[in-house]
């Protein structure tokens, strides 16, 4: 029996793992956490009856607190909220399923409790990954991937080797093969009708600029303790391969499945043994073919400066995160064009003055004022 | 530094056995063999100094006997020096890369004595897999494939977790997209032009007729202990996929390299550890596209033919092999045409009258008797 915490429970992540715990039968909820979804949180503390529930929205965390007081379920809010939920004594592991910088602290404290995280929330290691890694090494807790991506390289890894590089599927998003003129009257619809995967907004949007992949070469930089030379994005449509390890012996491992995403979350639960899970099983009769192509970094210029930024360390990688998730706000709302998000992003990287060794809450207060530059 | 015996030295795995062990530069050879070529043997003792050499065929050890007087290899002769050589002291390990039945007992000898096995003589398994297995077991000698396909599961099973399926990928030879009328008349030449890998010409006739896929099948039942039922063969033209595995989480593990022998050579020399190596490393900008498509099991029978000896078990695979070589070899002779290869074999898989656990002398009585019978 395993006992888990799931922060973001409401989210798209969050839902999904909620999913395969009940599937798994074996696994307890210890706590769950929303930002304000407080409807579906409290269908999932009747369902789950966790011990502890966090509403990082105050007002939404008093309104919860009156509908479940027939529940044992203690309700907590804010950041404090949040951190109760990853630290509480039952929790053996915490899912940060949690969108944005708002994982990175809740994240950090269920660290210094020497839990494991599950790790689906992509700020954690890309503002702080340096400080991230070398606490987790510290307090003997492993960071599990949750993105399919790294859950594909992880999963190649298990089996040892020395690793030479990385390659990171991408499917390319909404617009591949689109050039830079054919951007610029793109629409918010157009952006969310991603081939392959049903997500959330933000990383649909960040998956058609290629951010998407920008953030995960610096999640898997961090990860798996690889250079950023070593590792390589590839455009392949299909988003069947999830990613690929090349060992020193020049032998490539990849992982396969379809686009699903309770595959690497129930991984990461049961890791590290495989247990029977839902997903749908590969049909090779229907399979014919899997497609490669390189990654147009002229026309998708974020996919290149998520690198430089993640290159450059320190709070390069926070900035362009922040300006990002604010330039895609702007975006979503219908007040700047597509191709203004990776303006936006660049212009903040120039003027950033970097800091080498940033602590969490430079991190979060340099966040907090990028967007607000952004969005006022 | 790892000291190993070659079997078939002078062979296409032999040979580029040599060149992998030379490259690692911490590889000793104990014991190098051929069938009958003593030109390339005398030049590879003189090359790599082992302790002896045998040469099966006794009038050849003679000559071969007088011309590397001046070195301080001992050479030997018949089964009993293939013996010698697997068996020898001073080898931890026995590359198996001798053609045929004739692996057979010298395989057998070397498990005996606790030697680990490089495993490239398919007739080891196909043949007498069940004695083999159980008796590697028993000794605690490791069965390290070197066939590019059972290498590939190997690497991919290296992270442990319950197997459902394999997937054993097949490049579809010569003729594939061919039906029946299209191969009455094809030639040796056209038989011989593989798309993808520089073989022997027993082996190619053997892709070129699915034969050697369904062998294969029996080699994996084998030595992953995997269900017939749980087996599938998908043709991949571009043989960049070398074989996968599903595990019992629905997640797939592929492993992928261009077509060269010498990688799945090195990966079991090195075993467990993995090395920096001489193979061509994937270049993604070059890779457009890996295609699938199931194989034509109505045209191509003997893959049929083969996964149902193997489902029959006892001396079924033995005919089945003993019948396919010899036919292969009148096939090569011009004496037969293309699609009688599956003929002779089904005759004789019909005809048969199965001993369910047959001695490893019975399995080699019952080759000679067959092949007699199809070549007098």
């Amino acid at each position: 029996m395993k006992t888990i915490s799931v922060l973001g429970s409401t989210g798209s992540i969050g839902t999904q793992t909620l999913e395969v715990a009940e599937h798994l039968g074996n696994v307890k909820i210890a706590g769950l956490s929303t930002n304000r979804n407080i409807k579906l949180l409290e269908e999932q503390i009747r369902r789950f009856k966790p011990e502890i529930a966090a509403v990082a929205d105050e007002k939404a965390a008093l309104d919860l607190k009156v509908s479940v007081a027939d529940t044992n379920t203690k309700v907590v809010s804010g950041v404090d909220g949040l951190c109760q939920v990853s630290t509480h004594k039952k929790a053996g592991s915490v899912v940060t399923s949690i969108v944005g910088i708002a994982g990175l602290i809740p994240t950090n404290a269920a660290i210094d409790e020497g839990k494991d995280i599950l790790l689906a929330n992509k700020e954690t290691l890309v503002t702080a990954g340096d400080i991230i890694m070398k606490k987790a090494e510290e307090k003997g807790a492993s960071i599990i991937p949750v993105d399919s991506e790294h859950s594909a390289i992880f999963q190649c890894m298990q089996g040892g080797g020395a690793v030479d590089r990385i390659i990171l599927t991408a499917s390319g998003g909404s617009f591949f093969g689109r050039k830079k003129h054919e951007l610029e009257n793109v629409t918010v619809d157009e952006a969310l009708a991603h081939p392959n995967w049903s997500m959330g907004k933000k990383i649909t949007i960040d998956s058609a600029t290629l951010m998407n992949k920008g953030l995960e070469v610096i999640e898997a930089h961090h990860l798996f303790g690889i250079d950023y030379d070593n590792i390589e994005v590839v455009i392949h449509r299909e988003s069947i391969i999830h990613s690929m390890v090349e060992f020193t012996d020049g032998s490539i491992l990849a992982q396969l499945g379809y686009p699903d995403m309770r595959l690497p979350i129930h991984y990461a639960i049961c890791y590290p043994e495989r247990v029977s899970s839902i997903v749908e099983r590969m049909d090779f009769k229907k399979l014919s073919k899997l497609s490669f192509a390189q990654p147009d970094v002229d026309t998708f210029r974020l996919l290149s400066l998520a690198v430089w930024a993640g290159v450059h360390g320190g709070t390069m990688p926070t900035v362009l995160n922040a300006a990002n998730e604010a330039a895609v706000e702007l975006f979503l709302e219908g007040k700047i064009k597509f191709l203004e998000i990776a303006e936006i992003v660049e212009k903040h990287l120039q003027k950033h003055k970097k800091i080498i060794n940033p602590s969490l809450s430079e991190i979060i207060d340099l966040d907090r004022q990028i967007k607000e530059e952004i969005l006022r």
